[in-house]
């Protein structure tokens, strides 16, 4: 279970991160690399932090996974009408993020691993890790820098669930699934209604 | 002691950061994500180098005491004037570098992970790498770029501590001491005297 | 010879390193750190996401070469006229690519990790890690973005080696040999006559 909600994070991320990068003319290999740093490179990165085996090299099925994806979105290219494509891929790249942050938080919670801050943190990481490192290869502006509700959902869904990992360790599958819809319902919503970070939460330029 | 070092390193590392991203508008979020980056950056690479516990996973108060740092900024942020402020906010962060290459550098050191040179680089990987890495996802140049004087002090500073550590190992404490100082020094007189690196270490453009 | 092949490597990498960077008017500092991050980064990637000691902390030549490399082109730099220098740095650089890419493959291979997927991804990271870093950091455009023929003789190259460990594991050298010379020669032709990825592997931009 936990297995194929990997697998599907991983070709949701691949094809958000291919799309992210046809408009600049990317070829074939240029864009197989992007889809496959953004789909392990969060990832990658929570393995070597917490010194367990890199996930892929254990398992070189999300690797094919990733290969296979941009190869089919680089075939079927011609296929699709722009428009409706777009705002699909971003509810596809939503559902990556809420599946990875979540597989995320309840590996290093269950690794007893910095808990309760680090859980949360590495969710994170896993989750906008590998898009960061994705729009910094392709010199775009990173999520960080905009007022996009797209980090937040994230903090908010794996901090519920690590309060939930705490209080009812029992319901930690119900758990999951529930801050996995709650991280996706609210990135759906901003998607849908264009929604930004509060202007109360960003902060006042001032000359300096 | 080396505890109260680090923590204070932290928040100093955190105030500067923020305060670099407010001019662009940052959300609370985001500010608190490049004051987290900023601060364990570069210790978070240093201890995945020398493959030991990441430092802060070992103990979580150098996160909490980050994201306090990151929410005072963000509540005072009205009761700044702007002026005064940038600047004291340069000092804090030369604090900030002297005494996170010193504490890094002593730590590689004991470790006797590739003595000479290792404790060097990853004492001047850990000062600056977190600033680094906000600068990056910041989208801002990055102070390898510049001409300020910022990297070299550290550079010197460190190298000066090693060679007090192979040839007078007793006086370790007062020999970190004079080496923050150094570093902080050599900041400070580059901060208030506009310092940049000398002619006649800069490399001639040509016409490639 | 394998010791030499990664000295060469790094003496290569250093060198490409630093004199892209001149046009910047970086100081000494920065294109010492600029040809470092190049001649390790990779490497430094791959060994971490292995879990096995950084090579360079195993032996410190790998970090005083590439120093001396720097030293020697800051020295040295006014002897050089620019036009004819520029071109051979880029073959230069193209031996480095094949060196590294083609150790690490043999590496990562006879550790037995993630056959026979890692060795290929492991090797492309080594050989390009470094110099997209250097890039990011020195904010110019990563060769992900552009058309010039790269990455792909490094993918060819070590799918080709490891073919060759999988089919004939007697004849590891002359492999390694035939594979090195195999992207060394797809590089150069592309650097001679300025070839790039043909077209039909390059996406249709679309009105996003």
């Amino acid at each position: 279970m936990i297995y194929w909600i990997g697998m599907a994070g991983s070709v949701a991320f691949t094809v958000s991160a291919v799309f992210t990068v046809i408009p600049k003319g990317s070829n074939l290999f240029s864009a197989a690399v992007f889809g496959l740093i953004t789909a392990i490179g969060g990832g990658t990165i929570r393995d070597v932090i917490l010194d367990v085996p890199v996930f892929w090299a254990v398992d070189l099925n999300y690797i094919w996974v990733s290969l296979g994806a941009s190869l089919a979105v680089f075939i079927s290219q011609n296929f699709f009408t722009s428009k409706s494509i777009y705002s699909s891929i971003l509810y596809l790249d939503g559902i990556g993020v809420a599946l990875f942050a979540i597989e995320a938080t309840d590996k290093v919670w269950h690794l007893a691993f910095g808990r309760p801050l680090a859980p949360i943190i590495l969710g994170i990481v896993t989750a906008i890790g590998g898009g960061l490192i994705r729009d910094v290869l392709a010199g775009r502006q990173t999520l960080l820098m905009d007022r996009e509700l797209y980090a937040i959902p994230v903090l908010l869904g794996c901090t519920l669930f690590v309060v939930l990992l705490e209080l009812l360790p029992a319901f930690r599958i119900y758990g999951a699934v529930v801050c996995c819809l709650c991280i996706f319902g609210l990135r759906a919503a901003a998607i849908h209604w264009n929604l930004t970070v509060p202007d109360r939460l960003v902060m006042k330029p001032k000359a300096g």
